[in-house]
């Protein structure tokens, strides 16, 4: 909704809808009380106002995240918001959590707040289920909408991922070139990118020609797993009785619960197993042995969406809607890859 | 800079002025232009035209703090829009960064998105120089600023603090109980938190009647400490011929990097080193031995802030402007305390 919507509705013409929010003395008592009564029912906010009044950009970028406290999240926030910050915007950010609900609500809040465009950081944003996206794409009606590390296929959306897939498919593989069979694969998210990872995990195993049953799979069904949580999931999956000399996971945090179970078990890492992160955080340098962890290259995916954006709002001709960023392994002490 | 302002300026009635923000037809010409001028003089911004539009609140509260890739800032920033939220208002975060400028102009920003409140998360707003704060003190004219964990004695600022001063007090208490005479301090902030954590390592140390030179305080100058970096600081410390048997630090991850030193030293933990950290985050329990921390009640902190707050916009009465809730240690494997 905006002062056209308001000069539509009302028959006035825009110069005088705008004399009417701008407080004009030059216009008739019928006039302004039309145009007045049109906005009470358009229910416009103080935003369009704004931007009636010639406002037309206040150099603020939208960011959503689920939550701040998931260091992933937080630290791709924390690079946007730098680059932004240097090519003089500010952001506003605004942490959604998982339900869809709010994060609908939390963009309205964001569109309302006459932001230039928004950024919306990790994969959870992109529901398999099309409908839920829906919102996504009506924000791109008004504001360029961009997603780092997901994929949105939708006019006015620029997507920046790291392939997820390959990096888990390479690290399969490294596992299975230095012997290990009995491989286990700990995640906890069903995301756009945590379903990827999870395919590159069975693309490998099925290429190398690994038998690989459900059970070999283990799904942690918590946004916030903690050291704890995850050690206790890898002891119940040893007490069915599932043998493994390999454990991939889709996060360090998971990782760093497998170390702390194989510590209490006696089994000597990475002799005896294998064990592999993701993300390659200060966790990964923190436990002992220090964890084989993927750099999945956040802070280029992160100066890359905000340089694409740079792009878009200075109209700088025709952009790539989806850009792809390879990830690297960095081989520490929980693994001895055979070269 | 409020409708009060225009009022005083003009000496026309806050109606008056009201009506002319309004667009109401029932002002003179001369009064309209009088008010037009002190609105475009003052600088006006459109957040303002929305108040004076009836529109008073939007149920948004703006958060500030200095890097969301902090663990504990993002910890207390989760916290407070989880709060927010249960009780129905939005949150926008601006991260500002350690600059004062660019936390005086973020300030300016989310004000002029009209939020019903500011909280200040981290105690790195509160500078020692006065001056620096008169932004906070300003920005508290028009909406109510809380502070958690850092301390300005101001109208309409509400302070939520951890005492951390005791806390460092109690466990370097410890430290010296359990027969640990050789004390390092290892810390990375000279906020308002950093201070109060200091005072407390030197007081403990004074009481007992320990020398405590200069050269066992050590800073490291950063904002985002590594364990590389911990560990290389401790290194350091250790080549000039300082000799120690307990380290108390300001945060888990610089304890981590003394835990890092020492099994490279092959100096073992707890029986030759103490090592204590702040904080109690994953790192704490991810690190071998694991670590004796400090558990600050960050979720209290915010919880309380939140409440407080929601108070003060229902004015509910009078309200405390500071409350301190005290720490807890967690002993964990990095030390053996005497009880």
């Amino acid at each position: 909704m905006n002062i056209y919507d308001i000069s539509k509705k009302t028959g006035v013409s825009i110069a005088t809808v705008s004399r009417v929010i701008n407080g004009s003395a030059n216009v008739s008592e019928k006039t302004r009380s039309k145009v007045l009564a049109a906005i009470d029912e358009l229910g416009y906010t103080p935003n369009v106002f704004a931007r009636g009044l010639g406002l037309n950009t206040m150099k603020t970028i939208g960011i959503m995240c689920a939550d701040s406290s998931d260091p992933y999240l937080a630290r791709a926030v924390y690079h946007i918001e730098q680059d932004l910050r240097k090519n003089n915007y500010d952001s506003l950010l605004s942490c959604t959590g998982y339900d869809h609900d709010v994060k609908e609500k939390c963009m309205t809040m964001l569109l309302s707040k006459r932001v230039d465009a928004v950024v919306l950081v990790g994969s959870n944003y992109i529901e398999k289920d099309e409908q839920q996206n829906n919102y996504i794409k009506n924000a791109a009606d008004t504001v360029p909408v961009m997603i780092v590390n997901g994929v949105l296929n939708t006019p006015n959306v620029y997507c920046t991922v790291c392939d997820d897939r390959a990096a888990i498919y390479e690290v399969t593989e490294n596992f299975i070139r230095s012997g290990r069979r009995d491989l286990l694969y700990i995640y906890n998210s069903h995301s756009y990118s945590g379903t990827k990872k999870l395919d590159g995990f069975r693309a490998a195993a099925k290429d190398a020609g690994i038998a690989l049953p459900e059970e070999r799979m283990h799904f942690i069904n918590s946004h916030n797993v903690t050291v704890q949580s995850a050690k206790q999931a890898v002891a119940e999956i040893a007490e069915k009785g599932i043998k493994f000399d390999g454990v991939i996971t889709s996060d360090d945090i998971i990782a760093v619960g497998v170390l702390k179970y194989a510590r209490d078990a006696g089994i000597t890492v990475p002799d005896e197993l294998f064990v592999a992160g993701y993300n390659n955080f200060d966790i990964s340098e923190c436990c002992e042995p220090e964890l084989t962890s993927v750099d999945n290259k956040l802070e280029t995916l992160c100066r890359h969406c905000v340089s694409t954006l740079m792009d878009i709002l200075s109209d700088d001709g025709s952009l790539p809607k989806k850009t792809v960023f390879s990830a690297e392994i960095i081989e520490r002490s929980t693994t001895k890859f055979t070269k």
